[in-house]
């Protein structure tokens, strides 16, 4: 078969299966992947080297469907080149317990799927991050005569993606960076959910990528000019020092009757439109879900190629092994993810003769301490640097090196103010395989980034949000800053875990097991004020999530729990009490998720049954009467002052919040205190 | 006094007190204020027509420091002009109780703040906003010689709000509008946190804007050139087609000895500094909070020229109330946030014969009635809205008449696929003061726009967040696009009203309720899956936030609370239990925050004392504690199919629910299920 009959074969296989899977499910997008079929078989058949015998080889190419959407192209594709997904995973497309869902997502059994995406935005940004990791680990582990890591990044955006602030603020970055490997095909199809794009969307893309230092090309005519699209992407592959986008002209649901329209971008086609499309593109208008023997057998021996070059990179590595033991080894560690051996012996230990120092604080003292010893760790601050202290001493900027302000060996991420990016940013880091990705804002600012925290938690990506200035105690910055519902937000998302520590020993303890997650994001909350070093605290306790500090005593009468910067003033509230010879229990409890993770017998013997429990934490009770009969917070917004002052107008002093438990010990004496532990089911 | 050494005076002024008043409440930002003062003076002085005698007026020019944190310039600004800010608010600034808070607060206080700035970007979006109000109340109410609205609408912002996506949503929709009133100025001082934006800003930011379709012009000299930026700003107002970015390039930090360095940014210049600036400016070192009378008089002249400018609308008014009484009293009836008499009764009422329908859809037949008879009703979607349902029979688009797709007159909105720019947007068109704003998306992508959602419910801006696709119910699309947190969320939020109607009635009185709240945004939290319509709801009942819907009986043995479409699962439930024999009442609660503001007695009335609580809810069971005994949720992310599979999946069916129930009923067999509703404090 010539090669281009086979390609309008492959491409008009995937133009009819496409459809099929879409309307089989009942649900789905089948215009995106009829009008995105030709560079989508140009990408897989030209340009991604990948084997998907070993779809973790670290150098393959990645590649991400940003218009995630459009996932029946992407799983089709990964079928074609012999992926995990069978015909039979096609026809189970958007059903329960498939491995085809609605969207693509990473770390839930396919192998070839990246990163998560369908909230647009996100696959854009994420591969952006995926482009520094690859920059980041080629600066890092290349050799001459070893170019070990050299990998691109292809990713194909639609108008929906063009459209969201997180990929515009990943796109000005990614300019900046010059990351030549990066390579974004723009599906310019003119149609989004409403209708014409030029409803609302009218801007000049191309100017605008222009503007941030991209490499720019258009083909005009995407719905058939394979060569085009292929020279195109050659010349995106031979500039090296800035990312490429090609705009692509194309028809939404090419083919269709409605192509074109909105209709075909949502919704299945309907069988009579099924048929005709098929027989339209040459196909039998009754067989469905059917990719000729040629076309498997053409994306079989791409795979094979794909296969070789893995092999090849094997032997590669090998020879490099030999060369640089000690780098290969490294490389070897990083993608067993595991941690550097004895880097736990690094963390700074407190005893309460320390002086009284804020967490973000011990936060760099720690980051000084640990960063050197644990090289994959990489990322920045949002443009809050100096107020986060993130940046460890001999740090490297993450720069290219034409800036000589750094260079793609550096490990420090100046991201900008531009925090939801930032989060895409750390996903595709931390997806590439190697790094652990951390990114750092004020915490309250964690609401800009929520949509790509939810899919580090989705996606399992272990990412680490450092997260300064946690509450009130900010200060005069005022309501504008000050967390009040955030900490309830992250505790409310799944598979996140949160961590606010007290002291120094539980920002190290904290620290601890946010590096050995390697399945979860955490965020780390961190106060601006300082914080006494705590009698009772130590690192291990922070694994169990919650546990008694002080007033182990079996006749307590009140138990306080308090995270943070609350639990100092927890325990200077029970010395008020014991003035009055009331004993008092102060749990600190700096991660809910790890807590209720212990079992029943722990947990008990942490909340007695009887003893009433009293939360405090200055900002919203939100959620709280799952462990505590009161809570003590804030529940509106802050104000701006001095952060002494407003904890006391808030009530957070330890005469208020003694006179309150005091209220909680009266009002038990005639009735249980029920066990916030047992439940009917 | 020569025009320019007034305004040599008048810059200097501003250049001193602004270190003055951050260096009094130790904290603040200087080095915006005394960069940023030229371009101020020159558009308080030269531009801005306002009146702080009567600050509500409404043709007023609108102002918007969207670079927040350097509020010290705003607040001083306010001050010269004759706002209700005194000398001694300036002394109290950044202190608790004060009306200077550390970021500018809308609606705390102080005339002349527009919208909340601070979270950077939220500036400049909420001033497209604005300029949005502003374009569609000129298209309804000016006449032929009766221009009556024509204000325009200025913006300063910084390299920070430059950097968010937020910025840029709507930067590019504003564009796509050609908002010709809309002025924008960018101190393009170079300075950011971490350094110099060389580390990673480095865009063209005049290309960019010229890519959104903006008329941009730059001034060289910003710190001395004060006929280059007037006459940029005259070149910005004669474009009418087009919104306008002046780019002015300033040294930030002005005359202290660190002017053009971050030092400058963020903290106190300290005592010796700022005497040096003053010697250098022509003032005296010692004199602290000095403005010369030449410079307050200069001020109060401008003043006078807005409070004739204002009588002279009063004038013009009252002469178009006798040509065109029905519009006068209309926009009347509007400025004075009166909604239209009698529209309650359009709100449709169903009954249990009436089919099954799904809440977005109820939410649309609802739009169809009220919209028409609500004409300050302006919004749409982010490009969802044949998902949403947002747009009703006969709405005009909101777009520039040249697009021939609308006119300013137009109340739907196309966003497009920009949720955190719609929300910033939607704050801006309330602020403005005539309309009541509202934006659409899925639930789950209110986490894109948090940013914006939290000022609405700081700022108290009356927006509705129209969000379908309110749970699993969504179904196909799968977790990336089912809320499970997003309630938690939102409900964590001060000030905000959170409605999940669960049929018809509720659905009407939900809206019903976020129209008539003034003071509040809301959001209506719709499905995508049909629900029946239920016996015994009402609009009424939706006041209160819960209420008994079936089951009044005093002997029932287990009480469940629902909201949305978990409202029928309980009654079936119910059913369920009936037939062994076992009695429950069903709770509605469509709006945890109305109920929460019920009397104790009405409280108890629907959760009486005694009676165990099981709460049913098709995402996270985070915060329920508050009011259940038992939860019934989803408590990981959730799954792609079919809504009935995943509801199956999730136990979400009557017959799992009622086996619960019964474990609920046999766990407080033998002890009391204590009251939720009384508080120790």
């Amino acid at each position: 078969m010539a090669a281009k009959d086979i390609d309008t074969l492959a491409i008009n296989t995937i133009r009819t299966l496409a459809p099929d899977v879409v309307q089989k499910a009942n649900s789905g997008h089948p215009g995106a992947p009829m009008g995105c079929a030709p560079m989508a078989h140009v990408l897989f058949s030209r340009f991604i080297t990948a084997n998907p015998k070993n779809p973790n080889w670290i150098n393959r190419d990645r590649f991400v469907l940003s218009n995630g959407h459009g996932c029946a192209l992407l799983y089709i594709m990964l079928h074609l080149m012999g992926h995990n997904i069978s015909m039979e995973d096609l026809k189970s497309f958007r059903q329960v317990g498939s491995k085809t869902p609605g969207h693509p997502e990473a770390n839930h059994g396919v192998t070839g799927i990246e990163v998560t995406t369908g909230p647009l935005g996100q696959g854009i940004a994420s591969a952006v991050g995926l482009a520094i990791a690859e920059a980041h680990l080629a600066a890092t582990f290349n050799k001459p005569k070893y170019e070990l890591i050299n990998n691109d990044t292809f990713v194909i955006l639609g108008d929906g993606c063009m459209q969201e602030g997180v990929q515009a603020e990943a796109a000005s970055l990614a300019g900046h960076l010059k990351l030549g490997k990066l390579i974004a095909l723009y599906d310019d199809n003119h149609i989004q959910i409403d209708g014409d794009t030029a409803l609302g969307f009218t801007e000049d893309v191309v100017k605008r990528f222009e503007s941030y230092g991209w490499h720019v090309q258009v083909v005009a005519d995407g719905d058939h000019d394979v060569e085009g699209i292929t020279k195109a992407i050659q010349a995106a592959k031979a500039v090296t020092d800035k990312p490429s986008l090609i705009k692509v002209r194309t028809t939404i649901g090419y083919g269709s009757k409605n192509q074109g329209e909105e209709k075909v971008h949502g919704a299945p086609l309907g069988e009579p439109d099924i048929a005709e499309v098929k027989t339209k593109l040459g196909f039998k208008a009754e067989e469905k879900f059917y990719v000729p023997k040629e076309v498997y057998d053409f994306y079989q021996n791409i795979t094979k190629k794909g296969e070789e070059a893995s092999a090849a990179w094997d032997k590669l590595f090998a020879d490099y092994a030999k060369e640089f033991p000690e780098l290969a080894s490294e490389l070897k560690r990083r993608l067993a993810k595991k941690l550097p051996e004895g880097f736990a012996a690094a963390l700074p230990k407190y005893t309460p003769a320390d002086p009284p120092v804020a967490t973000r604080k011990l936060s760099e003292t720690l980051l000084n301490k640990v960063a050197l010893k644990i090289p994959e760790l990489i990322g920045g601050s949002a443009d809050l640097t100096a107020s986060n202290l993130t940046r460890w001493k001999g740090a490297e900027d993450f720069q290219h090196a034409d800036t000589k302000l750094g260079t793609y060996a550096g490990r420090y991420i100046r991201f900008g103010v531009r925090e939801h990016g930032m989060a895409a940013i750390c996903n595709g880091i931390t997806a590439y395989g190697c790094n652990i990705a951390f990114g750092a804002t004020f915490f309250n600012f964690i609401s800009y980034a929520l949509g790509a925290v939810r899919l580090s938690a989705l996606s399992h990506h272990q990412v680490l949000y450092i997260m300064t200035h946690d509450s009130i105690g900010l200060g005069e910055d005022g309501p504008t800053h000050q967390p009040i519902e955030t900490l309830a937000e992250c505790r409310a998302l799944p598979n996140l875990l949160n961590f606010r520590p007290a002291d120094g020993n539980e920002v190290s303890g904290s620290y601890l097991v946010a590096l050995e997650a390697t399945d979860r994001p955490s965020t780390l909350i961190l106060t601006r004020q300082n914080l006494p070093q705590l009698e009772g605290s130590s690192i291990e306790a922070v694994r169990k999530g919650a546990y008694v500090l002080q007033g182990g005593d079996a006749d307590a009468q009140i138990c306080f729990v308090a995270t943070g910067s609350e639990v100092s003033l927890a325990v200077d509230s029970a010395a008020e009490l014991a003035k009055e010879g009331i004993k008092s229990r102060v749990v600190s409890m700096p991660c809910w998720e790890l807590f209720e993770e212990q079992s029943l017998e722990y947990k008990k013997s942490v909340f007695p049954e009887g003893l009433p429990v009293v939360s405090i934490e200055a900002m919203s009770t939100f959620g709280w009467d799952k462990w505590a009969h009161a809570s003590i917070g804030i529940n509106t917004f802050g104000a701006s002052g001095p952060y002494k002052d407003l904890y006391k107008k808030f009530g957070l002093v330890p005469d208020v919040v003694s006179a309150k438990a005091k209220k909680v010990i009266d009002f038990y004496k005639g009735r249980k205190a029920e066990s916030k532990l047992v439940h009917p089911f």
